[in-house]
């Protein structure tokens, strides 16, 4: 068992790092598509990118890690807002270019300040921002 | 009104399509990431790709119309399968590149049969796959 596994804050030994690794299939940036979820209302929050570092340390520290593809390096999520993620569960899909993050998030999600960065809908004639 | 909105099967009129379409950010393949989420219990069902045509149609016909980047053609979900995402609504995230699609799935949303792609789970030391 990995010491932050140890320590109660991982959600997984090295073994299933190592299987989830395994199961998905980086694209040609070396990224998996990631979709955060709040694991209670099932509310989708936000899509973002991750790569092997940022699965692994994932589920070593139990904090959500993004690839920030902008800034080209790990996003700790919530690193100067505060705005953390817990994840609770990770899941694959089935050609594993994507994952499932069910977190739980601290404060917004989103930059703007938005709890989830899906805030604007279709309505039948304009782009809607939906009440926070 | 398109004639498909006018058909009472489409759910957003041109200016609808117009103001999404420029919200948009498609990538250097022209695709924005589509999370399909079954509308009424939160289940995240897929992650897939949509073009500005896919995007179109499915706002007009209320039929959810993917990009399949393997075939390199539009993809109507459910065309062969049966197995059809109808549009409940359409949203769009903060900077324009992934869009979110509460849709009514019907029966399973993965070619393996499971109801959703997101399937397998990571576990203490294992890679688990979810009861369906």
């Amino acid at each position: 068992m990995s010491p932050s596994a140890a320590g109660g804050k991982g959600i997984a030994a090295p073994g299933a790092v190592d299987a989830v690794l395994a199961a998905l299939s980086f694209d040609r940036d070396g990224l998996v598509a990631a979709i955060a979820q709040q694991h209670d209302t099932g509310e989708v929050l936000m899509l973002a990118w991750m790569n092997r570092d940022a699965v692994k340390e994932t589920l070593e520290t139990g904090r959500v890690c993004y690839w920030s593809r902008s800034r080209g390096s790990l996003w700790r999520k919530g690193e100067t807002s505060g705005h953390v993620q817990h994840l609770v569960e990770l899941r694959v899909d089935c050609d594993g270019d994507a994952v499932l993050l069910r977190v739980d998030q601290t404060g917004p999600a989103c930059h703007t300040g938005a709890h989830s960065c899906f805030f604007r809908a279709a309505r039948a004639d304009a782009l809607a921002t939906l009440d926070p």
